[in-house]
């Protein structure tokens, strides 16, 4: 039904205005911006002041061990709080996850043993009533996916064949759009979302009835988003007048979110191009000057920053830091033919310059070859001067996911408020090869982990027979796979459902049931040492394969040779149909990653000597890359291997990380030291800073 | 897997050995007995000692005003008490629901409001601490149910045209096995419940997930169970060695029941001729004498009459006092042709005089033809001294449901350990016709509750018009009310799963879909007088028809007369027609009852005036009675009237509530003041004192 709102005036009418539509609502107002950075405004005294306070807080937490305070008692839900600032008279913009900044929330929904364990890891202790309760009372998801749990996928998760399953923390991966809360305000999405309750199935099957609860739940949820702004003296029930209205009506929706769950990535969407349609009407019609409203963005990229969840150090370990993947995606070109880039994006990437560097909030441009001129170089200085810009290939993404689309955690591509994806970590394609040798047997623990079929016992490996071997271990890998996320994400929804983040999101929702693989270089390597070479098998006293020796060379991933090349496109594709093979949990459309960055060196430890000459606990290549030093034709035929990988079968990202002199890459103004390590994920590159944050177990 | 255990000696083998199968170990082990009751001990001191201090907690109890301590902040689990204890030096069978006899639990898993209104009706308060986990954290089933809703449900339940159903309290209706803990101890039944896990389907549908959780949840209620025995300083892992033993071990899983469950009706099964087979072998070597056996009995029953849950005086009023429905079966005849009557049997019956009368636990002989001329008279003499006895028909019943099968509350019928019951309360069947002539507008409220049919705009009634409209009145009525049902048992076991329970069942259990039918014999007569005598509708001034004028006679349902017999009888089978067309939740099988006994006062109320003269809110016809004063052609017409209804399109029960003058019965060694109430249920009848506790809303 068609609305009319005081605070759309001045706004274009379109689809938006009968339906929630944020899409149409951009389309149909943002002002392209070709121009370059001049504009932009330092920051104001109020910025510096409380930055300093950041700083000083920041300072504090580190000599405090990492963490500050620590709720113990209070469970975090989105109203457990009341109102936090830093300083109430300099905040233009507030929201803290706590009552106070730096205080870490208790949220043991995803698992009460990881809560205490956070705590506890810090010099915590969960309160013992809360303990209990969680444990005897309250279930959470944890307990639920190892009540559901085979042996068998017990085996797999300890043998590291299949890893960093998100079963005892919280999933991530699912962005809200938040810009809905600004746009409608939250009596027309509660509206909506009752009307969706009123037009489910009729016929009450299980899933019917879970869409119906589920529903209730998002509408709750909403009801809550209300109250927690009207503790901060805010009414978000009609929509935002202005853009620090809109700016804080958005930034309170991921609150919310922030509040409720500790997602493995609470991304942020795409949000700068729907904010600078305000922030360009207030500019009309003198609402705001430049200078307020780039205060405005600082203090709320401010917030962003201050985003801080208790984690274990192991979690931290795994991924390489204390990430919260607060992704937001700027820039990018919309399906008529127009860049998005407005002056709002050049506002986000400005804090960076106005606050200092930061690996949170991610920024990521969406890269295309026709974004304007301007803001290309605005972007290449800002990288240049702060490492803190994530690249990644909208004009690949496009085609696949429209132009309204984001990034949740490092690559994960999905549209707004219509797609959700069910996080799969990944599975370690080596161990799996070693697997079909050995008809299932550890090589490291020497324990019967898959199924009993007949190893190889040859001196030298003949490829039909490994090929033949491996595509049914991969078919049983996939299976179990498959299986275990089946129960996480049932679980996931039962113990621990996102429900504000739901609520943000359409009534009929696309869900990508991620896989991921892991080691893919090492077996196109080892297939090609077999194929093209000659591979003796070294066995053990009980006729375990733990070593090979590769008489003779052989053709390697990532000099742009088309027969091992093609050997690890086929393993991609023969893995991904196994995947297919198997019913997902609520219609799950089945992708998969090439992802691994930083952990590549763990399933490296844990895995076995491969045919490719590679040795016991070596290190993977990250990701899709080449093994380091293998590739000898240079950059280009390194790409070249890694671009015939097939992202129809890889569409959740296939990542590829290498080195380069800067000087390599022609003239430049700047003085480089040393080289820069660049990641470069669905075809763009992002910059080292956030080179430790994107690995995404 | 066959196993042998030192306390089996003696025992005859057979499948129980290598199964768990109760039902084998009785068939191959008891001992029929013919004759009378002139073995039968009269109490201990120790009996005499405790029931006189229950009879004086009793009246304390009533003093205090119906409620003598209540627990506000401790959950009730399988082993949230430490244990209990009337007098310990004199119990023989131990163990209360919390740490003291009379202490009534907290059970908020069915909903927190119900828990709350419990303890506040009483005087006491549920601590806030909890009440705000159980509405903040711990959802309830009741919430879940009411998330799930559709505004239609909430109607159809606000109009009372579906009544008392189990939305806001345990849906009971499930016999626990506690024989088999018993017979095979813990831990063989714990290893059978894993082997249940290891032997699931084995692609991850989300049934085959939920099945594997519950399996879990299953494994440890049965290790808590073992902790809660333990705590009495009892080891019940492996099977009792003796009487003592299997009484007590029996006792100790239907405690962990109650502890866990509050149900609508928590019955014990069919105990006595298993336990019979141990006291037999106790006489013969010369473990126990007859007299200590009685006070075990004697000690036992005493527990189960102590029984009390915390309920609201709502919930008691709709319910007709404060029933737990602890019944158990006795008796019946085996499918091999020997009857089931054991010394047991007389024992057990034998507590109402060693005891006194009582109307828990719901002793409840399974009637044959075939039953001991003994048993039989000594039957007769208990329910003549104690009027404490319910009857049923085993010749009806053992068709269906064998020789293993129990009375879950009132009359549902169910193979112990093999199948359980949804729980479905009852749809108004005589609104429903009121529906249907009015199109769907309810008489009371003038609300348009049902589907906007078309209504009878006539001066008067046409048989076939009426009928037309019923029949798709009917077909509405029915699918709101299965998916109303459908909603609650996804919520019960989603949030209130019986885990204890359903732990002493098969993997495989047969699930019915129990729905009731309310107000039958007024449906009859209405259609009767409709067809066959002339109805004038008369209308107010909206049109709504509120009366009817009958013009002339018509034959009345309770006369064995086919016209209006046949038309009782299609009735129920076009409704169930109905209800099959329907999906229930986990294939559940649908069945209905013609049952209300109390309730039909209620109903009655709540229903205005019908075209049999029936004024507004005059109460119906208990069950499948006729109405009142119109079954003209004595008791054994009306009878015949109520034997026409189909069994097999009601096989949850029918219910004939009728009073007869004992001397009508023939001679009589007794005098009798007054008239006997006597309710028939499922072709049987039970005596006035239970009268009171029948009704199964």
């Amino acid at each position: 039904m068609a609305r009319q709102y005081e605070a759309w005036q001045g706004f274009e009418s379109g689809t938006w205005v009968e339906e929630i539509n944020v899409r149409s609502f951009i389309r149909h107002n943002y002002t392209p911006y070709d121009g370059d950075e001049a504009f932009l405004e330092t920051p104001t005294q109020d910025t510096l002041d409380l930055w300093e306070q950041v700083m000083e807080l920041t300072a504090k937490e580190r000599e405090a061990g990492g963490v500050l305070d620590m709720d113990t008692k209070i469970i975090s839900t989105i109203t457990s709080h009341g109102p936090g600032y830093l300083d109430k008279t300099k905040e233009r913009i507030v929201g803290f996850q706590t009552d106070k900044p730096f205080k870490r929330a208790l949220q043991p929904y995803g698992g009460i043993r990881m809560a205490e364990k956070a705590c506890a890891d810090n010099g915590y202790k969960v309160d013992e009533e809360v303990s209990e309760f969680f444990t005897v009372h309250r279930k959470t998801h944890n307990a639920g996916v190892f009540d559901a749990y085979t042996p068998e996928m017990r085996a797999c998760r300890s043998s590291h064949i299949i890893t960093g399953l998100p079963d005892a923390y919280g999933r991530g991966r699912i962005i809200g759009d938040y810009r809905r809360v600004a746009l409608y305000g939250v009596d027309r999405l509660i509206e909506d979302k009752e009307e969706q309750k009123r037009t489910t199935r009729s016929a009450m099957y299980s899933d019917v009835i879970r869409d119906r609860e589920e529903l209730s739940e998002q509408i709750r949820a909403l009801h809550q988003l209300k109250a927690m702004a009207q503790s901060y003296g805010y009414d978000i029930s009609l929509p935002a007048k202005d853009t620090k209205e809109a700016i804080q009506w958005l930034y309170f929706a991921y609150l919310g979110a922030v509040k409720e769950q500790n997602g493995a990535a609470m991304s942020l969407g795409r949000t700068s191009t729907f904010l600078d349609i305000y922030a360009e009407r207030d500019l009309k019609n003198g609402v705001y000057t430049e200078k307020e409203l780039q205060e405005m963005v600082d203090h709320f990229i401010m917030k962003l920053r201050l985003v801080k969840f208790a984690r274990t150090p192991e979690y931290n370990a795994l991924f390489s830091g204390d990430p919260q993947w607060v992704t937001e995606s700027i820039g990018g070109v919309a399906i008529d033919g127009r860049h998005l880039v407005t002056k709002m994006s050049f506002r986000y990437l400005h804090t960076l310059t106005n606050l200092g560097a930061a690996p949170e909030p991610n920024l990521t441009v969406l890269w295309s070859t026709r974004l304007p001129e301007n803001f290309k170089r605005y972007c290449a200085k800002m990288s240049i001067e702060t490492s803190s810009l994530q690249y990644e290939n909208d004009d690949l993404m496009r085609f696949t996911h429209g132009d309204d689309y984001a990034i949740a955690c490092c690559v994960s591509s999905m549209r707004i408020g219509k797609e959700m994806q069910f996080f799969g970590a990944r599975a370690n394609l080596t161990k799996c090869l070693l697997y079909a040798i050995n008809g299932g047997v550890d090589e490291i623990s020497g324990k019967q982990v898959g199924p009993e079929f007949r190893p190889i016992t040859s001196e030298y490996l003949d490829y039909d027979e490994v090929m033949r071997k491996y595509d049914a271990m991969m078919q049983w890998l996939a299976g179990v796979y498959v299986n275990t996320l089946n129960i996480i994400h049932y679980m996931h929804d039962k113990y621990c459902y996102e429900k504000l983040q739901m609520a943000l999101h359409d009534k009929h929702v696309t869900r990508w049931f991620a896989t991921g693989i892991a080691g893919l270089s090492v077996v196109a390597d080892s297939l090609s040492a077999i194929k093209y070479a000659k591979v003796r098998v070294i066995r053990d006293e009980n006729g375990l394969a733990v070593d090979y020796e590769v008489e003779g060379d052989f053709p390697k991933f990532g000099n742009d040779d088309d027969r091992v090349d093609e050997i690890a496109r086929d393993v991609v594709h023969i893995f991904m149909e196994h995947v297919r093979k198997n019913h997902t949990y609520r219609n799950g459309i089945p992708t998969t990653s090439i992802l691994t960055i930083t952990s590549n060196v763990v399933y490296g430890k844990a895995t076995g000597s491969t045919p490719d000459g590679r040795k016991r606990g070596e290190a993977f290549a990250p990701g899709a890359n080449p093994m380091h030093r293998r590739d000898s034709h240079g950059a280009v035929a390194s790409l070249a291997s890694v671009a015939k990988l097939p992202f129809i079968d890889a569409q959740d990202g296939i990542s590829n990380t290498f080195s380069i002199i800067p000087g390599a890459l022609g003239k430049d103004d700047r003085i480089f030291v040393g080289d820069i390590e660049v990641d470069c994920v669905n075809g763009a590159c992002s910059t080292p800073t956030l080179f430790e944050g994107l690995d995404s177990e």
